[in-house]
């Protein structure tokens, strides 16, 4: 016997019917003799909803509101689907993120987890309920509702594996795993059998959009070993653990990320220190930079690019101009119309060859480069948007993946 | 400076303007220097469309689950009117009935209130906040989400109007108080401008429609001064309190509930006991008896009729079937074509002529009485559902009420 955590995105239960047919897989799982913690997340559209009706009443209410608004969404799935299992004649009990013992710290809506207090979780696995937890939120020190933010879910079903120690955490998802490209694009992409948790960390942040990297982090930290695999039919999926690093080259996939923006902030005066405060000033408000590149100084002046998300451009912007003098710039420019193309496999950094035969294949092609950026196990390149989808077939077909 | 309380409904709340015009009369309250504390029900028809999708599902789920789903409804409206106010410049923290410290037993769908421990809802009014709470719902001594059930709302409002020994509970209705008789069947009914706890309570029960008999229950035994008003205009609405009795008739008012239905156990042995068997079974099972009438018995046979609310019908008749030959009756006949029509006012006990004169007046109408009941400040009938409206009409010609 075994101990499963299940978790369940928006679409999966967006409706009466796919509620029924989800609960149909947890039963299928319990009654082959395993203990099933289930984790889901708020009914398709709900969480859209909820942020409209906040947004027509005040775009600017607290955070801490945000919070508590938003976690009715997933209060309400868990309820469902514990009354699905019931339907099926099985023992269920639906937990909020607080009773099920997520401890988080205030950030509201980009809560961290701290600590899971499993008691509750134990006791009813312990009474033979299959136990349905809301994913997406927890609660602070003050007794105050958080939520997690994007990839909410994943993480709380990563962290609740890890809690208890289970033997296997699913997660349940509209692909049949991980790809060696997104196969929308790349129409011979294949599925991946396994992928090291690093492997995974990189795909994720770049875009793959299978895993959120936060829940893949977790995973890594606490070993918890993860499948990514389809609610909608019974095959294998694709294995997420720690895997014997190889010295061969292998590029398991190529992933596009959209949402990046770049800034420029052009003729900043060459002297030590203005990266520090540029980067610091954006750090403290919460801005993640992605890919750096600075100019050769020339003439007492040199540019400085990097890279953020969409959501997080406007802001930059505002923080920037805000201390135009401090950091002692001319102007700002900016764009939302590129891609970050990236390839991502072990044994990347012993094998000079790789990004210049990826270049390759993208001078072939005729794609401007922008900005590139590498890691031991990653090269990602900056693209127009356009040229994005383009971007990923040549580069998939150049290192014939899989 | 005062504490006040403040009980929004469902309609109040029920879109984005109602939310901003109930956070405008908050915030009026707030800037004449009150401390307040607000409670608001789950908006327009969110709890049914709530109903519903657990019902797509499982018509039959655990109380528990349907508990954890229907107080989301709340969690929502209190999260979008603490924004609202936020909106206006002021300082708003949204409780759940659990942050609230709303202790209940474990009677899902229609739990009791324990005891509230009002420490963190204390703590916010210190920091100045404005405190909104999630009305009809409490957590149990398992950490579990309990509803209080019908008029959960109102009880919700006058329990922290007596934890916190709050100045006043004002709930706020679509109505402007407390009328003599319904306005929309007796066009010169009048407005009261206050009526006693006990009054108020037999027009609460007998389906005056404005305020829950567990509410004002709950107010008379704590001193808590209610005022029933409307939320859409600033009339005064009527207080309801301790009122000195008097001698003389006063006949406050003519209520009308259809929501009874009558059931008759025909040809019962007439032998010690069986009225005892008959409501201690229906009392075991959750069933409210209201009227009881016993026919005098003849050649070792009666007949016993009483009523129940018409969402008690069906199960108190399984119940009874189920035992048929324990009770030992011949027949169950049960219709709830009827309604209940009443006279309500202190010094009624005082004055015999009173039911004489409101029998008088439907007998004048020619409307049949099928069952009678009276206490020391009401006299109800119950008549065909259809003779109900003409009823209150007579009745309430009849006395020249206010």
């Amino acid at each position: 016997m075994s101990l499963i955590v299940q978790k369940f995105g928006g679409s999966s239960v967006a409706n009466a019917e796919r509620v029924m047919n989800v609960a149909n897989r947890i039963v299928e799982t319990y009654k082959a003799g395993n203990s099933v913690v289930v984790v889901v997340s708020a009914q398709g559209d709900t969480t859209d909803d909820l942020i409209e009706k906040a947004m027509e009443i005040n775009p600017k209410g607290s955070k801490r509101e945000m919070d508590m608004l938003l976690s009715s969404g997933e209060q309400i799935s868990v309820a469902l689907l514990a009354m699905a299992i019931q339907k099926l004649g099985y023992n269920a009990v639906s937990l909020t993120g607080w009773q099920a013992g997520f401890k988080t710290n205030s950030n509201y809506g980009t809560a961290k987890i701290d600590v899971i207090q499993s008691e509750r979780v134990k006791k009813e696995l312990d009474s033979n309920n299959i136990v349905i937890i809301a994913g997406f939120q927890g609660i602070n020190k003050y007794d105050d509702i958080t939520t997690l933010g994007r990839g909410g879910s994943d993480t709380s079903a990563v962290a609740i594996a890890a809690a208890l120690r289970a033997d296997l955490c699913e997660i349940y998802t509209d692909v049949d795993g991980v790809y060696t490209a997104d196969p929308r694009i790349v129409p011979n992409a294949k599925k991946l059998d396994d992928i090291s948790y690093d492997e995974m960390l990189e795909l994720a942040s770049l875009g793959a959009n299978v895993l959120h990297n936060r829940s893949v982090e977790m995973a890594k930290k606490y070993g918890v070993n993860m499948v990514v695999r389809s609610s909608l039919n019974k095959n294998e999926g694709t294995v997420v653990k720690e895997v014997e690093r190889v010295e061969k080259l292998d590029v398991r996939g190529v992933a596009r990320d959209n949402d990046v923006a770049r800034i420029a902030l052009v003729n900043i005066k060459d002297e030590p220190g203005v990266a520090f405060k540029i980067f610091s000033l954006l750090a403290k408000n919460h801005v993640n930079v992605d890919i750096i590149l600075q100019s050769i100084g020339r003439e007492g002046k040199k540019d400085i690019s990097f890279t953020v998300t969409e959501s997080n451009l406007e802001t930059a912007i505002d923080l920037l101009n805000a201390n135009k003098d401090i950091i002692g710039f001319e102007d700002i420019k900016a764009t939302s119309e590129v891609s970050k193309v990236s390839i991502v496999g072990a044994g990347m950094v012993n094998n000079p060859g790789v990004a210049a035969k990826m270049f390759e294949a993208l001078a072939d092609a005729n794609i401007n480069i922008h900005m590139i950026s590498t890691s031991e196990i990653k090269v990602s390149v900056l693209v127009n948007q356009k040229n994005a989808e383009k971007a990923v077939a040549v580069i998939h077909d150049k290192f014939h993946i899989a």
